[in-house]
């Protein structure tokens, strides 16, 4: 996933982690970590919609500030989707996350995909040049959730 | 604080979005998102506590890719003690983190110090090199909970 490459790490390892370690870890943390992540990501989306939507004025070290926040969460939650973790604390996950695993490591490579080109989109700093890549990450959020979380 | 650096802002933008953005968000967002980091802050030590006890091997692309996660959002959870936001959902918060801002400021910076110099030490590459340096992210954790962190 991207999130290897971004935090140093190979495919293998990325691997590695998620059979080992990460099948150790209580189902409860890690749906508790997940939805932290997503807390984190929602919480950064929160002020980049504000501007975007032009309920808060577009101010480009703020949109950098979050957009960057965001990309760096962005490449985090997938790792508390351990094997088992469908249950042991209330949460949506679908139990397709781990049935069609191939899809749902698309759905969120997307995401982290999206990131990425959000902050590169930020950089530039016109409100014009960050809503096309705003709008893209939102799609990869709702196309994930769509499919993997319940209502 | 730290995390401006991190985070490309300047300390007076950080200022100014603590007193504009942040103070319009609502309470139980902002106790959700801080908890969410925390979980997210717990996540991650959790993997290295595992590997500096021995209860796990010593993996040192491991230990290298939790310490830099736990890096990125070791600068994130400042942003979520709101003015207000002492109340609005259960949390453990004490009103000393309003009541004595710079004290909290100085525990949570004390934080965002520690975690680069952990990422350094990983990059050594010896369970020898990481014990201190892990050891005094713990004081840190521990430090900023004795004093701003009911029971």
């Amino acid at each position: 996933m991207n999130k290897a490459v971004k935090l140093g790490l190979g495919a293998a390892l990325a691997a590695a982690l998620a059979t080992t370690a990460f099948a150790q870890v209580r189902p409860d943390r890690a749906i508790k970590y997940r939805q932290g992540i997503m807390q984190a990501q929602s919480w950064n989306l929160g002020f980049l919609a504000a501007m975007v939507k032009g309920e808060q004025p577009y101010d480009q070290a703020k949109f950098l500030y979050h957009a960057n926040a965001l990309e760096q969460v962005s490449h985090m939650a997938w790792e508390g989707y351990t094997p088992g973790s469908d249950q042991g604390a209330p949460n949506r996950a679908k139990p397709e996350i781990w049935k069609d695993a191939a899809k749902f490591k698309q759905a969120h490579e997307a995401f982290e995909a999206a990131t990425p080109k959000l902050v590169a989109a930020a950089k530039v700093g016109t409100l014009d040049a960050v809503k096309g890549p705003f709008n893209d990450v939102i799609k990869t959020c709702d196309n994930c959730h769509d499919s993997f979380r319940s209502k």
